[in-house]
């Protein structure tokens, strides 16, 4: 065949590759019963705890390009995303997944700093790789990624546990995943980029599952819901109120907006508030806490030493969803990601 | 956008796509503490088992062609590929996990048919589908599953725990499988297909999970090692015997070749001995069974009631791995399927 060029994963093979994935994989926690290897793994659960199990896929050209990101950000960041859904359950990660569909001209060195990034947070997470597999892809670099937690039954942070009056909190600042992006897609040139240009990029491609925040909430039972921001914070806010067949009103003066992006928005064409309300990507965690667990809240977030928390609105039983600013209301709108609309 | 016709996926968005999905998951039995809908789904381990976690993809133009294949069957396929790791490994399968990558112009009707035919066998199976997502592909369709099975530690199936002079035993019949493959290769025309070409598509599209037989295998504690035959037998039995550092030596007379590929092989230029050696797909398990165990892993076999079982060979202390035809022995060679060597 010609489609082998030397230093390509096409090149070397799979049996070579699954090779030198298995080498990047260090020693298993006592939880991982058997790892990488055979037909599956075997995980030992958690005492008392339930399974918790989530998938999330990466694909080039949709979620990232490879000539904008290095291959360790990559891996690392397809992680991260899944890790982010477990930290919104209050949930413990305990090993990870990885299936690749790899193009033929992958270079080797790309796949060992993908699998390089990837296993480095799994790691550092407490959630060894234990398995996946290896297939050619004709097209985009797919990058699928799951993970499995635990997390005691009722400690299990879900969507639809707020009820009316329950305060919204989100975790860290917004919209700098979104401006990260943006300066991508316009071309800019990292040796050449500002320190907020670079705190941008930074968000969007390596993102801070907030995994300790999320368990702290969950042990204090400080919230009656959580969910992560993957598609934006009019997003979060909006599947929030409609699992808990609620409404909200999010308070625009409110919401915390990431210093970096205020400094970047104007070169890239976008209002602060827009890429914090709509933008995505910043896996920060939006929380519903009962007002007289306010208290427990704050001091679970602070004790998990990640992040802060602000307030930035609350659930309604008027099931619409509004934003209130400067003393009007208006719709919160449809705004967020949708993978089928960009 | 243009590339949004009526009836395609990219028409409807991701939102849709997703409610369309729920739609078609049953109940859940009892063990599914929370599925689909939140950011991860909730599982409650069996009693003094663990947690058996595998993944398999199937890319569009590698594992499989749109024009060639119902979506129904592809979407069977992806299931039945992991199931069939759980088979090998004696697990009883508990839940799975769908992760798609959509191409824009695929049809809602071939999206609802992929995901009815996964759900049927996920409820058969009982693991039920209680999470995923779903993105766009800019190029093939990618279909990937995540099974979680459960099963008793010490009774778990290894790759790695043949002993020398265990006896190696293949269930049902080989290399159906890959001569339903070829016939699509050569353009059969389904309308046209004598009975044993139906069978050999059926083997090809319809994988069984040999789910029974496993678990009732592991049960009695009768094989001293398992792998499922997804790359062919000979692949197979060179991965037991590596694992368990042993060789193998594999009887030509003995290996059970499908009867309808017999009756096509000439078709398609291949010999059937070639097709049930090397061909893959067939989803059979292989176990080793130390000879004491010989009656109790046939009755177990048998009493599963899914498939019969032939001995085909023995693992031997020699590491080599040889075919033994009419007296004459000849090494076993690196046959099997290598997704990038295709």
């Amino acid at each position: 065949m010609t489609d082998r060029p030397d230093g390509t994963v096409a090149a070397i093979g799979e049996r070579a590759l699954i090779e030198r994935l298995r080498r990047r994989v260090g020693r298993h926690p006592a939880w991982i019963a058997l790892g990488i290897g055979d037909d599956a793994a075997l995980i030992e659960p958690g005492r008392g705890e339930v399974a918790v199990l989530t998938t999330d896929s990466l694909i080039e050209d949709v979620h990232f390009r490879r000539r904008w990101s290095p291959a360790a950000a990559i891996g690392r960041r397809a992680l991260a995303v899944n890790l982010s859904d477990l930290a919104a359950m209050g949930a413990t990660p305990r090993a990870c997944l990885l299936s690749l569909g790899l193009p033929v001209d992958l270079g080797v060195a790309e796949f060992d700093a993908l699998v390089d990034g990837l296993v480095e947070l799994a790691d550092a997470a407490g959630a060894p790789l234990v398995g996946g597999n290896i297939a050619r892809s004709p097209g985009p670099l797919v990058v699928d990624v799951t993970v499995q937690g635990s997390v005691r039954r009722r400690r299990a942070l879900v969507r639809s546990g707020a009820r009316p009056g329950d305060e919204l909190y989100v975790t860290g600042a917004l919209g700098g995943a979104r401006a990260g992006l943006r300066l991508l897609e316009r071309g800019l040139d990292r040796a050449e980029a500002s320190e907020a240009e670079r705190r941008c990029l930074d968000r969007y491609e390596r993102p801070e599952p907030r995994l300790r925040t999320g368990r702290s909430v969950s042990r204090q039972g400080a919230a009656s819901a959580a969910i992560d921001l993957s598609d934006g914070l009019a997003d979060g806010v909006r599947q929030m109120a409609e699992a808990s067949r609620l409404g909200a009103a999010v308070d625009a003066a409110a919401v915390p907006i990431d210093p970096s992006v205020t400094e970047v928005a104007a070169a890239i064409d976008a209002t602060p508030f827009e890429l914090a309300l709509a933008g995505g990507d910043d896996y920060e965690l939006l929380f519903a806490v009962p007002p007289r667990k306010r208290r427990t809240f704050l001091a679970a977030v602070k004790r998990a030493g990640e992040t802060s928390a602000t307030r930035i609105g609350r659930l309604t039983a008027d099931r619409a969803l509004a934003i209130e600013d400067a003393g009007a209301s208006r719709p919160l709108g449809d705004a967020g990601f949708a993978h089928f609309r960009v």
